[in-house]
């Protein structure tokens, strides 16, 4: 905090407050998120001051809900924490006022086209009203009245919006911004590297935990609705009376904040419960069920939002066990939940137990041929790439393939194959890298799929949706690093406008989470968008992928070759041999090109045309093959890989040299990170160099580090005891 | 928290600079645990600032090292949160200055017969020096001032001692004072109901996490010295290479808190590892192995403290594998290290696959005759009682057995078999009750055994020490709940002074914790005081036990009578019938009350002389025995289940009229956690009362309630994801 006092020395009074207050008190743990409301430097505190000289919720007191107590309560949070005082709720607007109001609550609100902004949109605007000059926070609802505060928040507390010369406005371009927890019933969570659930399942319902009170805060800053509470490898356990009971009282806790939960539901349920001889979704028994759980369901969570399902997919029961569809499987909740506006999300992440072809393709194949026989509740969730949350993968072929069919993105928070919490990589960039991806055919951007839904282009919108797998626990920085909060802010903010860009969502995330002085913005956010990059160096490189440790998916494991099936092995991905290495998905191999668009399979089609960083993906090479860089693939290979250390490196030196910028507990806590990630990417380069030489029997290219053990050291290492594999 | 504005009244200055701080930066969440150091009231204040108006380490700053450090530190931390300012580290002595001084830094402590404090001892007067009043905190070494400064805190914070009209004066009576974690290598912990371990095993070495100092602070407050980082079913990786650093990382934190880790000893490692062929304690490659392991492992940690060990029992291997005795393994291993004087902590809770004559009888069978037999570093650690970790079990008859070995008690913190985080239990009056017991034969009491260790009593002692099952976890409070944190308080105070009352540790836990306010500690005095025999009244009255339910040991299940062996079956331990009920521990039973020396032997085998708390522990009685109240034993154990849940209803009513004297936060989450005691306390009641009475045909006693559900109900019961098992 060494530059702090320079910065905060006119505001002497406060902070001499401060400083009497016992240390430790104020250390920054990371708990706070980017909501950390802290003094703001004095000229922007006066400024702010003057626009907030009174709070005033147009309803009046009485009028005032769950939600607009939430609004009005976070509001008064952070004017507290920013100008160390907030005035009270009240009820006459005068100048400098703060004032919430919808139309129903404030006549000149209707004056104020807010139509287009939905339910859930808002307006900020420095504006008159009645003589007096007021910030105006303007909503259908409260929920957007809501998000309306956090916008004005975020703007105070950045620096970016004290002046307001423009106005805020925004509605979310998508309709279901979901996070899919993976956490199971006894609290563990499935890739999951920040502690224990969130969900103390054991405790609830009648202990509930003021963290969700938090978590709920968070959400609704970033706009988030909707929760997944258990993990989609689910047990028939969470559709029992006493655990609905459970996410009832979650429910009851997230409600004020716009979020509705939801459930992972295991298609075989009734039959796992006894309830019924089969789970055949043509069975009228098991319809009847259903539509009895989903009616239960609604009576203690009246506003429960539906079923997420993973079915057929990795040993989980689904309706091809019963030789139907997955429309059959999905339009069956679907009825079930119609009644009651719930909606199915299912998974179009399918690797069965048959035909290791090219499992890349498996979602398409199944799953194009379904395209519009699905129930309007019903939206399929796509993952970003079609094999698994890879550091690095082109879109999905799906999108832009079912232009009848709602798809809802699936992108993973948590860091399974890209080093755990441990290592730094925004994701920020690579969602934006899959969401600004064309898929060709006139579709447009990923983002335009998601937001156009199904159906005809003219007509109005089927339901959209994105889903986020939380990178979120225990840890007391919910996340297991600072850092990784960024991934989560990210994914909420993308959820919201899918054409945001990654850069200036980081610049808002440091901005609020470190400090909004542009000598500590401008070097993390540089820090921030270099990281996910120099990942896929030291990790899988130009295009290839899976080349992790077998079970838990840290570290790399390149060699290995002797698992139960075909494409659970790293070589079936790298196909690495003294003839060249990667993935011939050409019409010469797999020919997964061909399920995309023509023109963007004409691209994938020619190594000359593929982006480098997908090469191999698409392409079986020669290692003398000729890279755009004039290298040959084998040196090119090697390069990428040291590049990838110099990186980790790199970010190592920037935010050493921001010591004197940042409060010391977060800086000491990030670099032990960045020290670990470090050591780690040597560790791949070294491996998975020394791997690949050994196959292609190639000398290592003039300069280039030799791997620092053998590679039967990097072979022999074992980790019974990773994390995220409960 | 509506009183403290009354009480503070008069310090407004303070108040409303406390008021200016966003209210939930002072929320209090339980993280301080007994070290919270908030503002004392008024008058108390100005008293302490006159007696502190100068901090000197008589060594002088060059000479100070990390524990000198640590004690300069927490004093300045308890000033700043209970003064709003502390004096800075200065030289001079002044009138109202704290000094802390040793013989070698201050030539007027050599004066103060400091010798028999030894060296973990601490002196702390209000005395002249120099010409000064000054507060002295004398001691031998620089442990003893962090712990003469924790005990001057304590007096301060608790307003006992700031007037100090007597002098706080005190050395531990045990050597070894110790928590054992039952933290697995994956980050469970077995038995843990207070989140996940705290020793991050994936991220260490690198990655040290800041709450380790706090886990130092709170043990040195206590005076615990040492701590086994895993569980005692063990792994054979905790031995090696990489864990040992990681191992070493944690040693490094606690060092200067005066803390020695020690880690649990897989008795078969070698073998496992493969670099033995056996595990036998008596070949020579064995022996060689850990002595060469022991050197290892101090390399890293110079002051590493040794191994702990549950070998042949519940599966885990050991000497008896081999057809040695539990002494020649532990031995073996005291051997290896006794050059760099370790200890062996070698459990006698055994408890094999053979013979299930009784199972209360078996350590006492194995042991004793192994007394004097074992290396001087080498002592046995025993349970409290003869089965495991019950609500009540009468004292170990292996205390008092053993005179030529030191037996190391073993308390368990964690509530495995007391409705774990969740049921407030205060187990300071259980622990009281055993180190109380008198065993007879001229031994005195448990505590005096203790303290005593092996040998003749004129001899210098030998190695003595205390070990409790650590309660802590990964939870915001430590411990799962705000009132557990009172359990690891009353062990570590207990391990200080066996002798020490449960009564006064209450008082001085309640008035660091939430208030010293007497209107705040005696009524929460009184509900701890009560808590645990509540339990046992609606678990296990009248020396019942093992009524749990299978496994996660939650809830009742007297029922159950299926398990793979005798004695793993709640019905092989109350041996209900038409008949009667009990296990029949006299000559006509299992004898075990043998066991016990003859004084104790004979009261234990008459069912009038036995305590009635134990009654059922010793004998089998018929359903119409009458007890001394006169009423049949019948009607009295059903009284006693209502009883337990008369007390659940009377601790939560009184903890409800608190509320105003009680932080919002913690009267919240404390008052949910009795509300689901009370919930589990019926159920209890209801399930065994149910049981019994299909068991004795019996009808209800008149005016005893009707059990809620029918008995085949809670039989249906099923806990799957229960914690602890993990």
């Amino acid at each position: 905090m060494k530059w702090l006092p320079r910065a905060l020395a006119p505001m002497l009074p406060l902070l001499l407050l401060m400083l009497l207050r016992p240390a430790w008190a104020v250390e920054e743990d990371g708990y706070d998120l980017w909501l950390r409301y802290r003094p703001l430097e004095k000229t922007a505190q006066a400024q702010l001051r003057a626009r907030a000289t009174a709070l005033v919720y147009a309803g009046g007191r009485g009028a005032i809900g769950a939600t607009g107590e939430a609004a009005v309560a976070e509001l008064r949070r952070g004017l507290e924490g920013m100008l160390g005082a907030a005035p009270a709720l009240g009820a006459s607007v005068k100048d400098g006022a703060i004032v919430l109001g919808t139309p129903a609550t404030l006549p000149e609100a209707a004056a104020l086209d807010l139509a287009p902004l939905g339910k859930e949109g808002y307006l900020v605007r420095s504006m008159r009203l009645r003589g007096h000059r007021v910030t105006l926070i303007a909503a259908n609802s409260d929920i957007g009245l809501l998000y309306g505060a956090f916008a004005w928040l975020r703007a105070a507390s950045t620096g970016a919006g004290v002046d307001f010369a423009r106005e805020l406005r925004s509605a979310p371009r998508l309709q279901l911004r979901v996070l899919n927890h993976w956490d199971n019933l006894n609290r563990t969570v499935e890739r999951g590297y920040a502690g224990e659930s969130i969900w103390n399942w054991w405790a609830l319902p009648e202990i509930r935990d003021r963290r969700h009170v938090d978590y709920g805060r968070a959400n609704a800053s970033l706009g988030i609705n909707g929760t997944v509470l258990n993990n989609v490898n689910s047990k028939p356990d969470i559709l029992t009376a006493p655990w609905i009971a459970k996410a009832a009282a979650v429910a009851d806790t997230l409600r004020p904040y716009g979020i509705k939960v939801y459930l992972s539901a295991r298609f075989s349920t009734p039959l796992e419960l006894g309830a019924t001889k089969t789970a055949d979704p043509l069975d009228p028994a098991v319809a009847a069920w259903w539509r009895a759980k989903a009616d239960e369901i609604y009576k203690s969570i009246p506003d429960f939002g539906g079923f997420l399902v993973k079915a057929n997919s990795e040993g989980q029961p689904g309706p091809q066990d019963y030789k139907r569809s997955h429309a059959d499987g999905a339009n069956m909740l679907a009825a079930a939940l119609a009644p009651h506006q719930g909606v199915v999300m299912w998974r179009a992440f399918v690797y069965a137990h048959e035909k290791p072809d090219d499992r890349a393709k498996q979602a398409y194949d199944e799953f194009k041929p379904l395209d519009g026989t699905f129930a309007p509740n019903v939206l399929v969730q796509v993952k970003n790439g079609a094999i698994d949350f890879q550091p690095r993968e082109p879109a999905h072929p799906l999108f832009g393939a079912m232009p009848n069919t709602p798809l809802m993105m699936e992108f993973q928070i948590t860091k399974e194959y890209l080093g755990f919490a441990t290592h730094t990589a925004y994701l920020g960039t690579m969602y934006e890298e899959t969401l600004a991806t064309d898929m060709g055919n006139g579709n447009g951007t990923v983002a335009r799929i998601l937001e156009r839904g199904a159906g005809p282009k003219d007509q109005p919108r089927s339901l959209t949706g994105m889903a986020g797998v939380a990178n979120i626990g225990s840890d007391r920085t919910w996340s297991g690093s600072h850092f990784d909060q960024a991934n989560w802010y990210a994914y909420g903010r993308l959820a919201w406008d899918p054409r945001a860009g990654a850069r200036e969502i980081a610049r808002e995330w440091v901005a609020q989470t470190f400090s909004p002085d542009p000598r500590v913005t401008a070097p993390v956010v540089d820090l921030l968008m270099m990281s996910r990059e120099a990942v896929v160096n030291y990790m899988t490189p130009l295009g290839l992928h899976h080349l992790m440790g077998t079970g838990h998916h840290h570290g790399p494991a390149p060699w290995v070759d002797d698992l139960g099936r075909p494409d659970w092995n790293p070589v079936y991905y790298h196909r690495a041999g003294r003839d060249g290495v990667g993935f011939d998905r050409t019409a010469t191999g797999s020919d997964a090109v061909a399920q995309y668009a023509p023109e963007l399979a004409r691209r994938y089609a020619d190594p000359r045309a593929t982006p480098e960083p997908l090469l191999l993906w698409f392409h079986h090479l020669p290692w003398d093959y000729r890279m755009a860089s004039g290298r040959t693939l084998w040196t090119e290979l090697v390069a990428r890989y040291d590049l990838g250390v110099a990186q980790a490196e790199d970010m190592r030196g920037r935010w050493l040299r921001l010591k004197p910028a940042i409060d010391a507990r977060r800086h000491a806590e990030v670099l032990m990170a960045l020290d670990k990630q470090l050591l780690e990417a040597r560790w791949w380069r070294d491996a998975c160099v020394a791997y690949f030489q050994s196959v292609s029997g190639l000398p290592l290219p003039a300069g280039a580090p030799a791997p620092e053990r053998s590679l039967d050291h990097y072979k022999s290492l074992r980790f019974p005891y990773a994390p995220g594999n409960g």
